[in-house]
Parts: C-alpha cells; structure tokens; sequence
C-alpha cells in the first residue's frame, strides 16, 4: 500500500495535512529528480523511501534514483563522507578518477535534463552535474556533518558545489563562508509511522521488553546509541553509580554492534569488564538492538533516557526518545540544543560534568510529575519541528521557491 | 572513459560500425528506458552496463534504471527465475503480494511515461507496466530459458507479459503458443571488449597460466564450467580417459564455486574423490576461475574445449570458446547448434556418447591443421553472430519497428 499524506493526519492534524496539500498547488506535475547513493541502508534512503512518494501523493512528479557505482566506487565515497566528517583521507589521482568515471557513465545513461530540478544528495553523486549543460535548478542536499571537513578533500568537492543555485545543509552551523552559494538550512526529521517510532500498546511494549530479559521491577535508565568513543559508555556507567547511590534502579545500555565493527567490539568489552559485577547481579543491562520494534519498546519502557555524547551530529536518537515523550538528559552539544531547550522539554548537562547529569537524572527518577511534563512538552516539540511532515513542507517551499 | 561503438573497429571492421550509426538515425534523440533488477553481478548488469552507452554513442537518450527491491523481493524473484526455468516455486499470497508492492511503490517514484519506449528486463520488473496509463511501446526482454516453465508461476506472470507489445526472447524454442504477443528471437552476445574476452599477449597467457601451476609440457583439454550436474563433470572425465589411451595429453577444469554453494562443493568432493591419483600426478588439474582474465587465458591457452553439459541455455562458455579461435567439442543441446555447424567450426556430440566425444578430440588433438581450422572458423562465428555490436543493432532494428 503507498502512503499517503493522510495517514499522518492522527499524528500531526488535519489542518497541517491540508496546508502541506495546498502549498503543493503550485507544484502540480513539476518533475522532480532525487538521486542518492542506495535504495537499501542508511538514513538517506529511509528519508527518500518516505518522502518521494509523500511528494508524489501531494501531486508532483518526484523521482528517487541510485547512481550506479562499482564496489571500489562506495569504498571511496564512505572515505569521502568519513573526510567531510574531518577524518583523514588520501586523495590520490587514482581515487578521483574512479569518483569522476563513474559519475560521467552514469550521467551518459540518465537524461536529468528532462526534469524541472534535480536534488543531489550527498557527495557520491555530487559532480553529476558537471556532465550536463545544466537548464535546470539543481540543489545539493548534504545530510553529513560538515562543521570541519578535511580541507584537502573540501577543495576537491568544492568545485562541484559551486555549479548548484542551492545548497542545504542540516544545521546553521554547517554554513561555509567560502562557498559562494545560496545555503539553507532544512533539519532532519524521524518519520512517526516508521518501526521505530510509531505507537506500540503497553502490551506489546512489555512482550518485546520480556522477550529480551529485561526485568520490570526497578526504575529504567536507558542509553540508546552505538558502542563508539563519542557516545561516551564509560562516562553513562560513571553517571549511573552516582543516580545508583540516590535511587535502586538499573540502566539499560541498548546498542547495535555490526559484525564488521571491531572498534565497536573492543569498547564493548572494556565497558563489560568495569560493571562484569553489575552485569551479573542485574543492575547493569546491555541489550542489542538489532530491531526497530525492540528499539521502539526499549525507548518507551525507560524511565529516563540519557544522552552522554561528547560528539554528535544532529543526534537522531535524541529525537526519537523525545517523540516517545520520554525526559530526556542529554549532553549540550552538536544538535542537541537546537531538540531540548534545558529545564522545559527535557534537560541539557555539560558533557564532562558527570555529578549534574546524575542529579537531574535522580529528579526526574524521584519527580514523577516533573518527569510527565517533561515528556509531554518533549513530544510536542518534535511533533511541531522534527517530523516527516515538516520535512516534505520544506522541500516543497524550497522547490517553489528554486522555480518561481 | 565512456566506450564508443568506434572502439569495436579492430573487432567486426567499419563498415559494420557504420551500418550501426546509420541504422540510429531515425532513432536520434529517442528516450528509452531500459529496466531491470541490479546494477552490479549477473549477466544482465553486464549486457546493460555496455550496451546503454553505446545506445548513447549512436544518438539515443537510451536510459538504464533499476528497480529499488527488498531483500525479500530479491529472494522472491530468485525463485521465479528458477520456476521460469522448471524449478519448484511456492506461489503463495504473501509472495505475490511482496511482488507486486515494490513494482506499484517502484512506479509511484518512477514516471516512466515520460519515454518513446520502454525495455523491461526478465521478471523482477515485469509488472511495472500494470501501474501505467500506457502510452508507448513496452517490450518485455526475457533473458531466461522458459522452455519449460512452471505452470502456476507462468499463469501469474502471464497476465503482465499480454500487456506488452513485443516479447523478446533468446531462442526460437522459447517461443510460447499460448502468448498472444508478437514474439522475437534476439539471441545473446559476448563483448570482445571485456576482460575474459579480450585479445591476450602470448606472454600474458603464459603467465596466467604459471601463476595457477599449470605445467605447458602436454597437449590440454579444458572444461570451463560450473560444479553443477548439468555440466557433467563425472563424463568429462570418463572422456579423458578415453582419449588419454590414445594423446598424452592433461585435462584442465576450470570452475567457479561461490561460497554458499554448498552443493557445488559437494559434487567437486566426488569427482575430486574419482580422480585424486591422477591430480597427485598432474593428469589432472582443477583451477578456480574466479578471475575474468584467468578464465580468458586458461581458454586461450588450451588445445581443444569441451563442453559436456546435458542440459544448458544459450550456452555463453562455448561462446567465449570459439571467439578465441579454438577447436570446440560440445553436446549438441540447448543453444549449442545455433552456434556450431558440426565438423564445420567445431563438432556436436550427442550428450550420452562419450566414444564419440573422445574420438573427436583425439582427432583434433592429433591433427594440428583440422584444429586450426576449426579455430578459424569457430572466431569468424562469432564475429558474425554473437558480438555485442549485433546485440546493439538487433535492439535498434527492434526499436525502429515499435516506433514506427
């Protein structure tokens, strides 16, 4: 069945639904292309699976295509998204041509002049437009976190970049002062009918919590996030002795280990060997969440949900937790802030200051009706700023505004 | 660097190239999409991937667009391969309904009517076409062996096929009497371009053939196929025997094993079992042809091919064997006679009769100048019929016709 724009209507009301429909009018048959890198895995392709066809339900005529590249082709963009996220790269005459060659084969076998405005996203399919006389506007949609890309690299695509009428990025921070060109801002959004968060019955949630031996008789703090240096694990058991001292409770580390991910696994097991103890009696609970249903229950179960990080990009899961109108206590940074306004919608702590996070979290544990207004408060704020709906209506108002 | 049709002169002359660009020109500017299921592995990737460019060299806006599936799409239309091909195949409702989802969803993103006309690929996205106001011509390309195809799968697919304009099938035999479609006979090709088919140094031959331990003192006989029964590899070796009464000479199999096929490895234990003293010996030599230029060289460099499948397709191996100017001894099934004129470019055997088989290569093996000519014969074939530079004109003529 496709979805419909109308199947959000419980979710975000009527009246938002109609607004999106109308602002489509001016849109009607426009022929819109989305070109990505892969229509399986990864949050770009989640975003396009949904969008596009919400796009086409509201009466555009959108388009979602994958470049077509070789193994040796993806090898290279994930070392350019790993270097636009500032790690190192080395950028040899080799490299670049298999970026350009696969860029031009693809751009001789796909006439994009037919559309009314073609949206690239992301780096693999950025110098596309290069090997078209362009006629169209053409928009560079970067989701990566650009604060400081590996300057080598930056040079190289920003030959590229400088050929779009627009480029937008995910946060005000990512606006560059070098690039010459017009730069908005549209921030990701989660999608509330997705697995991962739509609403699941007190059953259900409980089902999946058993299913993994999760026991129900203590207060739940819960981290969701991968075993990585900058999700700070060491630093969230540190927190959870603190609250520990205050209030019996046990906390839930709920992350996601790929088979490939040595570095993940040799966090893992330096995090297991500090709380083996813990672990043992029951106070300390790692889980996979392997599963968008188990994530979904895991983050509805929790009492409280802590975000430790030291880095972040705009820090989905945040979001994902406040839509569970969960309180939330979460580091000040990356685009955190821009989610949890401190003391309303949820609490913001200085990544290093361990005692604070522990005496918010301890609040929130011992407050049941602050914990509800926090909640409450977090919900509406994603529901007003960070859904599915608000990303189609901004699109639909760039591309108005790219072809006015 | 794109490849032009130009790069085919040294292969099949000017003057065929030149027929080729003017045969384009009634089809100059026309939009054309082609459509399958992957852009990477398998024959048809590889057909397409050399064959839209070169659309493109001739003066087409010829497309290739691929199908965004799941994982279990995939797996589903895994099966109906194997069911267009005899095999057994669960038709449930839930397979049909996974099916058809990702076609609607796959048109809903995909506004093919923009295209004067529209290519389908084998089955994955054969009903496509059921999503459209159709507006121009669809022909529906079918790269399977359908000579015996499961009825209830057959029965489903039918009901998209008769949609259709043209059907173009690979052989005269796959022609159906119950399709009410005009049928058209477009047999395969092999590029002589590509790495397992292009021109070999005599030094990188021999290289090639040192680095997997293959000793150059004795005449070879060589089998390049799969560990499959249908390759009979158990009669390849009875054959050897016989014709080692009568030629020293070693036999050389060269097959491929992917690492989930675990019946594969089961036959390559039982024929390794049958013949380990004359392994031990080196009268026989198993290679793992995992490696285009490998196969190329092992074909190149052996003294007579054999190819005693009981069951086969098109039969591409024989191809690649005689486009490299060797003597050929093949069962006389499937598409093999389309491709050898017994005693003319090669000999046909009869499957079961291994006498023959061996008499056949004993003659060539003893007989330098009947190899030679055979050779000869076998490469000019080729040129003639099974080229890429053919497959291209043949779809031009196809397209001239629909858009007439």
């Amino acid at each position: 069945m496709l979805m419909s724009l109308g199947d959000y209507i419980d979710v975000v009301g009527a009246e938002e639904i109609s607004k999106i429909y109308k602002k489509a009018n001016k849109l009607y048959t426009k022929h819109i292309a989305n070109v990505n890198a892969t229509f399986l895995g990864g949050g770009v392709a989640e975003i396009l699976g949904r969008m596009v066809p919400l796009m086409n339900d509201a009466g555009l005529d959108a388009e979602w295509r994958t470049i077509h590249g070789s193994p040796g082709f993806f090898d290279i963009t994930k070392s350019f998204h790993n270097g636009l996220q500032g790690g190192d790269i080395e950028l040899s005459d080799m490299t670049k041509s298999v970026y350009m060659n696969i860029n031009q084969e693809y751009a001789n076998f796909s006439h994009l002049n037919i559309y009314d405005s073609i949206i690239v996203h992301d780096p693999q399919p950025l110098p596309l437009i290069k090997f078209y006389r362009k006629q169209q506007p053409w928009i560079w949609r970067c989701h990566i976190d650009i604060t400081d890309p590996n300057p080598e690299l930056w040079n190289f695509l920003k030959k590229f970049m400088i050929r779009y009428d627009v480029i937008v990025v995910s946060s005000e921070k990512y606006k560059k002062d070098d690039l010459p060109v017009p730069q908005k801002v549209i921030p990701p959004a989660i999608d509330p009918l997705a697995l991962k968060n739509k609403e699941l019955s007190e059953e259900a949630i409980i089902n999946y919590i058993k299913s993994v031996n999760i026991p129900t008789d203590k207060p739940i703090m819960a981290q969701v996030s991968r075993m990585d240096p900058w999700k700070d694990p060491e630093g969230v058991l540190e927190v959870f002795r603190k609250v520990k001292e205050k209030v019996d409770c046990r906390l839930l580390y709920c992350y996601n280990l790929a088979t490939d991910d040595p570095e993940g696994m040799k966090i893992y097991k330096k995090v297991y060997e500090k709380v083996e103890k813990d672990v043992k009696n029951g106070d300390v609970l790692f889980v996979v969440g392997n599963n968008d249903l188990l994530v979904n229950a895991v983050q509805r179960f929790a009492d409280v949900i802590v975000q430790k990080s030291t880095r972040e990009g705009f820090a989905l899961t945040v979001t994902e937790a406040l839509w569970k109108g969960k309180p939330v206590v979460a580091s000040n940074i990356g685009g955190i802030p821009s989610q949890i306004t401190d003391g309303k919608n949820g609490f913001l702590v200085d990544p290093q200051d361990h005692k604070t996070c522990a005496d918010r979290i301890i609040k929130i544990l011992k407050d049941p009706k602050l914990a509800k207004k926090l909640g409450t408060n977090a919900k509406e704020s994603v529901r007003k700023n960070f859904l599915t709906t608000r990303l189609v209506s901004d699109y639909l108002d760039l591309l108005t505004e790219v072809l006015a």
